[in-house]
């Protein structure tokens, strides 16, 4: 029953949408890590409301204040407590809440889990708004992941019925990943901006949303990371992946598709440059037995449609036990999805460096290439 | 760096598929559970090699010795630890193995990640063979929950191209679920097991494999069960599920295909028949935030084509570093998906029965409904 | 590398003395939960720095700040987070610490640790600070405990070598526990306080310090808590006492003494009043095998003697490498021991309390008698 | 709820004492450790039963039958398990036991526990006998921490009210400890062997047993291992010590006595002899803020006396729920303490080696000195 991620990089995140602040304490970090905070707040304002037709007018500064675990810039090596205050909630558009259980929310199963005792306001714990100090936890693990020559970098793959082209699997470069991080829609065949902005619109001016596809790469691990059965990287993402509200789904390399191939295609077969070994192919997003192989990893993960809208829908009043019918009323994304890009990036970072300080441990992290 | 899942009740899976033994300790039982081993053995069953085109001719006889744990027919509540000798292997077949690296198996990842100590004969601790202990454990777990009526079923969504119906998500049985169990190949649409075997037929002539997608149901649940964020019902399945070799993918409801929903039909509409919640749709797979709201749980898991296949092969020589090619010998199943079936509902039924133990303690358990 | 404490019932503390704020986060509580903050300010009174003279003048206010996981008074059973700011504190106090380590701290273990970056000001995350988080989540889990009937209390067992009587371990009542949180100094015999203060006065004298013995009960939890090896109650509870900063040693019952005696004395004879079984002796602490028999759990920890002193101390300078001395400065308490009491009684009610959730579950517990 | 210890090397431990066998799983393991299975058996041999007069009659081969995770003699990095038959019982000793709640021991905490269903016969999974896996992955441990120049010995500290000499702890060599290791009653001071021989001979007479304390010496272990707060060196070690049956305390250095010394007596001084930093007195047992300062890890056990022996002792019928008379047929130890030196250093060598794995990796585990 816990919100901590992780065996030996452990991620504590706590708070309520509406109560005083929500924050994360991340503990088992290296010790004289030196934050880059510009970095940090990049990754922030990524996640944050853009001023784009598809995303809330809601503006979160997301003000981020470090209690622990810094001291003169650097990591300290114990636990970093970070919390960002809430401000700009306005209480009253959710008063209805405590009746009406919104359709695709988790009204109705958080009330039984918690009976009743749970913050609903603004959804409480499992707002979005949990995802900041996801987030800035990530940002950190990049940080260090980076140090390393690890890069994490994604792309929309789709939007509604609209997609993208998908990442050239066996060549993925840092270059490409930061070019991404660049852009406010990231994808990799830019005619699609425009269909994924029309797909977005549509849907608000319909009181409705869509959902959509982000693709993620990893580039930079080492073969030989993780474990069979059940401490393997694709359990260890997805348990991450799945931790982060709205994700229906995760697939690694072609994921699903590879149902629809024969074994000699969806095998990734083995050649050498002299020096390295790699993979002709790689339809198994760089993992083997749950262990990497030093392809790319590559995985995608299913958003689905911002389950607040404005229009009519059919629900239960919770204290009257009778049908009726609900408005969610507040401020809406019509689409999250280009939100969540660097809420999926940062589950990501958490996952593989927990992995990588279980297998290389804390010590020699500060030692440059693995 | 561990073959241990759950956090309550603890699966510990130990064994190589060509050494003396595999088999699991189940840690956290609860005590006073009479153990039905006919049911456990129609499990294992189900899991082994079929007599049928698509499977290997390895007759493993997998007869279960349990060596603690359990006394006079009872669960002791201390760990039970259960093995199963390896017979039948034909170790020369895997001769080749030391040098040339089969595509789309764990040979390099393996290779790098134990330095070239692991026991490569017949895949060793890759092997799908230490699935068998899973199913052993799973079959304990599901007597547990059909015990508080709580039930684990399956069907073939797919097999290469060829498909089978969905679940009806918002309206599936016990005995529904009980007849497919009884199936050789558990389809709902009948005339799929026709397609079904024609396409295995057709990759086997040509030295091939593929694979497909399993739709399990997990029904009973009481709403209320699982966490938001890190403890939820979806990641803690994901995670139990990514640990069963060739798994791909894990979605929930409808999965990958809700993201081109919009909204308003995305989103389970909520009413009353007067004394219970329903959803008129179940498309988030009877999960809300990561916690179920009583409606069947569904979820789909993608099995990759075997990788094992007779066709040459391009590789790598691990020893000179030389690209070459490979035949895979061996008896090889060439499609896995009908043997993975108990393989996913077991996954599942630890994983809801560790959350269920997380919840509602050990001592709840032995009295009936929860 | 972990500040995080329980399987069920996580208690993850983070802060350093000088920092901006120390807290906790308190993982896994059941909702519901009225919390009483006089009894939790009471016991966080009872931390805190004295007016007497084996007390530190540092007045520090502890107001503690609730961040998330309560909402109206109530436990939301989303993780709580407290935080406590630092205030008073004179950081040019500890300006030489920068270079010589101070004997019986973890100046030179914690500079290897983090490399020298660790945030030395006050002890940092070494400090006895770090105890007031962990009272606070004490003091929750002692409320839920107590609703259930269980109590915990001490008395101060000796201080230097003057020495309080034993509890009667087969007889202690919830009206002798809560007599002595009542008493600045909690003893049996009320004689030794005199004796107490005399000693810690000496030491005061002579710029120097004293430890002492604490015996602590635990009152009114069922036979049947537990687990053999390595989740017993002895286990679980000496690793949360350990965590207290200044503990040497940890026994059970009899304890060290046990060794003294004859098989024949030691042993716990059961007999039966009619309705329990109970034993005549409680020679072994109300644990046999790891697991609580009925009878009080009693306790004794070692708490070592202050550190800080202001004698003249041989040292080393870490920066130059050369034997030099120290006089620690700033404020210390001549004896720490009437402090740690509701410390230790804290590390006890969290430790008692994951085991509680584990065996009877988060369900349970808000239905009364276990 | 567990019988598993560990966050990066987990030891899980099954079997009951008359059940067809017990075991272990060692998971996490460096890959390419040779085994040397004569240290192996040295150890085992040390905890079984010795033909002195203190010792059962009983004779245990324990002869270990590894299933996996060893490949030509090797580690493969994967779970390694082994088991132990059990031979020689004889069960028809113990069926009084059904009824009859032998004092000091688990049989009334673990009826509860386990409602009656757990095996009895022989103490069950209470058994000292679960001592021999615990041996076994001790030595296993063991022999990867001497490749790291970090040795672990032990002498008798006390039996009875007869004593030993203590360690001069800031002075304790590799040789010495493998001097004890060849005793089998391990001493600093010989003399002291006739009359521990003595007391135990005594009790033997009447039907008696007695205890006593051993006093572990951990060297070679680099300072900075360890964290503070829960994931300290001193309580995961007393996590593991208190997981053996019979510990009632565990101190360190100094431990209780610290409590009667003056803080500037305490205090271990810091010099430097020019290139380590060392101690002038090691009261604290090589630990200051649960971290290790590089001098030896010293701690003390307190083994309660034997539990069984043959006087007549009060007790309670758990069918009738009457008071009645127990005498404890069977192979009884009058002392135990010297078959518990081998199994405390192996508590000490598992919890050693999981802190060094998580804080160096296990990557680097296999490049000699830390």
């Amino acid at each position: 029953m816990s919100s901590i991620f992780g065996e030996r990089l452990k991620i504590s995140i706590f708070g309520e949408s509406h109560g005083p602040a929500i924050g994360v304490v991340v503990d088992g970090l290296p010790s004289g890590i030196k934050l880059d905070f510009d970095k940090i707040e990049t990754e922030m304002a990524r996640r944050r409301a853009k001023s784009r037709a598809y995303s809330t007018k809601r503006h979160e500064k997301d003000e981020v204040e470090i209690l622990s675990g810094l001291y003169e810039g650097f990591t300290t090596g114990t636990p970093l407590c970070a919390i960002i205050r809430n401000q700009d909630t306005r209480s009253a558009d959710y008063s209805e809440m405590e009746r009406l259980l919104r359709p695709g929310h988790a009204d109705y199963s958080g009330y039984v889990r918690y009976k009743g005792f749970n913050d609903i306001r603004g959804s409480g714990h499992f707002s979005g708004r949990l995802t900041a100090p996801l987030v800035f936890a990530g940002a950190i693990a990049a940080q260090i992941l980076e140090f390393h020559q690890i890069y994490i970098g994604s792309h929309i793959a789709s939007i509604y019925d609209m997609k993208d082209v998908c990442f050239d699997r066996t060549n993925i470069t840092k270059e490409q990943l930061f070019a991404l991080k660049e852009m406010e829609l990231p994808v990799i065949d830019q005619s699609c901006i425009e269909a994924y902005l029309e797909v977005i619109e549509d849907a608000r001016k319909n009181q409705d949303s869509v959902g959509g596809i982000i693709e993620t790469a990893i580039i930079g691990l080492p073969a030989g990371i993780g474990s069979p059965l059940f401490d393997n990287v694709e359990a260890k993402l997805s348990q991450a992946l799945f931790s982060v509200p709205a994700v229906k789904g995760v697939e690694f390399g072609e994921g699903f598709n590879i149902t629809t191939m024969y074994g000699s295609q969806a095998n990734d077969r083995f050649y050498t440059d002299g020096s390295r070994i790699l993979t002709r192919t790689n339809n198994n997003g760089g993992i083997n037995g749950g262990i990497t192989n030093g392809m790319p990893i590559t995985l995608r993960v299913a958003i689905k449609p911002t389950s607040s809208i404005s229009r009519e829908q059919e629900t239960v009043d919770i204290k009257s036990y009778e049908n009726t019918t609900i408005k969610v009323r507040g401020r809406h994304d019509a689409c999250i999805v280009p939100r969540a890009v660097p809420v999926i990036e940062a589950a990501c970072a958490v996952a593989i460096l927990d992995l990588i300080i279980g297998q290389f441990g804390l010590e020699t992290l500060s030692e440059g290439e693995l």
